[in-house]
């Protein structure tokens, strides 16, 4: 007789096949899809959804691990069979939890108010959406209701994205890192800009991608298990460890857009393609939560792809993949140009220093609003003030302020945004540790070698999946808990350098 | 409350999603998927398929049919909605009348059978695959069996490919075109060979791609609902009325290979884009038949692109397309270059006069095989004099004779060939009648113009779907039964000309 062990594999084996088939389906619509298919996709997508939220919620899910647990299977509590029923455990209460009259409403919801929002956004009118977000204001907070008790109305939502993560732990952390970034972002505008203008020169698209495959190989992502297309917003997206694609857009006209958004995806396509095999097809064979992963996606962009050492070992290719366009720009013009820190408006184009920033200002807002504190039409005048006082500017219209990002306005607040701020200050962590181990890291990198390090992610971070909650992961991988030391540090060093502070 | 219309509705909506998704899967399988996505993609669509199966063989969809047909809905046999309740139940009995056991046995047996084929081909080695055709040959039977009764144990086979159709039926339809068609081939075959060098020259495969997307776009196929990609074995695969897509290969020493597979690709799509939409999403939103398919795809292919008004209308275009290769080529030696006819021993390289005669040589075999009057070890040496009697040429070879196809290897024997013979004697009848309702067709095609034609298609064809059988399809087009005769009028006129018989 089959054992419950295997059957719970089974229905956690179906539930995966169907997330991976929609994945296959949200990729087709992003690159090729005609536009005709929309209409037919949209009900694909949501029967599949359906399918594999209903799979994961079987009350038979739930009686096979009561019987599992019970038995003593994962009675050592660090043994990998108890990690898999953790987490199966907790995929299956997050689906059983929330009532499927509320699943319905909230997805109508979120049509209907990305819907106005694309309306609205470039028409500068807060007013028209206004209602949708108060109302998706309360769906969130009734969202986070089916999950009492809790010590903040946003931990569930946070936990989704980040589990283990609070809004206490998070709001600490974000202030500390706020209150080291404000002066040091006045410290560096107050110099003369760098001059970026060598990046805005004319690049043909089709030597930008060879180049943009060319690195991200040299990184280790294995296009014999992965490929690239072009898509209007760039992702990763993971069919199975041996099938983990990446997208990317071009400018012809901004030789960074396309470089460094495939080194971002790159970095989140190592950590997939690096999950323990063994994994493979259960709900830990994929990357452990939001911000862990954009703390690879930022590490292979940022701390490796943006630093003096890695352009030592290929600039000299970009010179020849574009030797009209580069043949008068030095290494040290090319190293400034793409550090360049700036105030800005908009989050997406945010360089380095900046960019925590403009996330944690929308994560206080977050819970502000989840909280009470905070009125949804008082929000555009609270950007205002808050822009003002973090950055020294203030946005014109609503459009580069309250309107610019889809979050929110695709009809959930709270859990979107801390995981790139978190991602960011786990990077430098995670880099410090792999240094301790191996000082020769950055010597390598120099050279265009990066074995070692991604060697030394996948044994402490990739190969782990979510078998680990983030914490976990920093504790292991770093000996030490979360903290944004490493990060401030990072920071004061290559920009102090950069900006002679 | 929810009526049962409704709720069989919303479980057939479901059937069709999960096909559907299964189908986006195939095709990103055989275009873009990375070599290592394969082992998890099959699991994929291993499940999709199972769970597609379960949802068209649930009891449910049976008591629902039973409840409505015994309350008299579709009790109007010629309604829409007895239509689909009929063609619902014939899908619903189809699934539920094969145990599970005997589905998993097959997929088994298919799957091994064909890794071997795979070696024995390139190998020549029939006796290699020897005793896997005979499992195939008795499975094909037990399949068969689970539908009986029924007047040839083929019946059930041919029916799932075109519903209606019988051996009975198509041996007699077979024997009287063979009949016809051997003594033509030999007529043709001893005169000198036409010279077909001009297509064999250097042709820019992106040239070729382009010029074949044009043509495609002329006859009517709107690539705002489709897209055209490069496959290994070009096909037509339908997502929804609105994404409906065709792949093609192309060789840069032969011009033919992806022009003409563009044209057969486009007549498919022309078909699933002009399916009525509110048929879309249930078991009648598709094509009627394998048979009534291959009819339009090489009507489009065939009796429109391969005829001389149509290349008075375009041959301007494509010397235009390869001003260098053509320049010295009239449009009376490329005609003649684009319907070459020779003995040959491979069926998918076939031109139009002979391959009817290699489908009808596999299809008379597979009735054998299955009556048992034939047997596996008994195949190679039939083959042989089958071909000598129909070509008055032997292949050397088993390789190019009976392991050429991938069909019977593939684990199944019956029902995958007559669909191409019957195509052909169907695209003739199809023509005519819409020349006699539109006698302007010739006139239009030699200026580039389809209108009437698409028109005449999608009323008397296309927008029914599966609504009605085959049969029913032809006779109401037509005005007439299932014929050979418009076939053989058809080739005697076109090729008598070309070789002045």
């Amino acid at each position: 007789m089959e054992s419950d062990l295997a059957k719970l594999r089974t229905l956690l084996t179906e539930h995966n096949d169907l997330e991976s088939a929609a994945s296959v389906l949200r990729w087709d619509q992003a690159t090729y899809m005609p536009a005709g298919g929309s209409h037919a996709r949209g009900r694909q997508l949501a029967t599949l959804d359906r399918l594999a939220h209903d799979r994961i919620a079987d009350p038979e899910v739930g009686r096979l691990l009561d019987r599992l647990q019970s038995r003593g299977s994962g009675s050592d509590a660090e043994s990998d069979g108890a990690r898999l029923l953790r987490v199966a455990r907790r995929d299956h209460e997050r689906a059983v939890k929330v009532p499927a009259a509320f699943v319905s409403e909230l997805a109508n919801h979120r049509t209907e108010s990305y819907e106005c929002w694309v309306k609205a956004r470039p028409a500068n009118d807060f007013a028209l959406v206004r209602p949708l977000l108060e109302k998706t204001v309360e769906l969130s907070r009734r969202y986070a209701s089916f999950f009492a008790p809790f010590e903040h109305v946003a931990d569930p939502l946070i936990g989704d994205a980040d589990p283990g993560m609070k809004a206490s732990v998070v709001r600490a952390l974000f202030a500390e890192l706020r209150a080291e970034l404000v002066p040091l972002v006045k410290n560096i505008t107050s110099q003369a800009p760098a001059d970026d203008s060598a990046l805005r020169r004319t690049f043909p698209e089709d030597r930008q991608l060879a180049f943009g495959r060319f690195l991200a190989e040299k990184f280790g992502y294995d296009f014999s298990r992965g490929r690239q297309d072009m898509t209007h917003h760039p992702f990763m997206i993971r069919f199975g460890a041996d099938d983990v694609r990446i997208t990317t857009r071009a400018r012809i006209d901004d030789l960074s857009e396309a470089l460094f958004s495939t080194l971002h995806e790159a970095g989140h396509a190592l950590y997939e393609q690096n999950v323990d095999h063994a994994w493979e097809a259960t709900p830990v064979g994929q990357g452990a939560s939001a911000g862990v992963h954009e703390s690879q996606s930022r590490l292979w962009e940022n701390i490796v792809g943006r630093s003096r050492g890695f352009w030592n070992a290929f600039y000299g290719n970009l010179q020849k993949a574009f030797p009209d366009e580069l043949a008068d720009i030095s290494l040290d013009a090319f190293y400034r140009a793409i550090n360049k820190v700036e105030r800005s408006l908009i989050r997406t184009n945010a360089d380095e220093v900046t960019y925590c920033l403009h996330v944690i200002l929308r994560f206080d807002f977050e819970l502000d609003l989840l909280e009470g504190k905070l009125q949804v039409k008082d929000l555009p005048d609270a950007w205002r003030e808050r822009f003002r006082a973090d950055f020294g500017i203030v946005p014109e219209t609503d459009a580069d302020g309250v309107l610019q990002d889809v979050h929110w306005y695709d009809g959930f607040v709270g859990g979107a945004f801390q995981c790139y701020a978190l991602g960011n200050v786990m990077s430098a962590q995670f880099f410090d540790a792999a240094l301790r181990a191996h000082p020769s890291i950055p010597h390598e990198i120099s050279e265009g070698r990066f074995d070692t390090l991604r060697g030394w992610l996948t044994t402490n971070i990739y190969r782990h999946g979510r078998t680990l909650l983030p914490v976990e992961i920093v504790e292991r991988a770093t000996g030490a808990s979360l903290s944004v030391a490493p990060y401030i540090a990072y920071l004061k060093k290559k920009y102090g350098e950069l900006y002679s502070l």
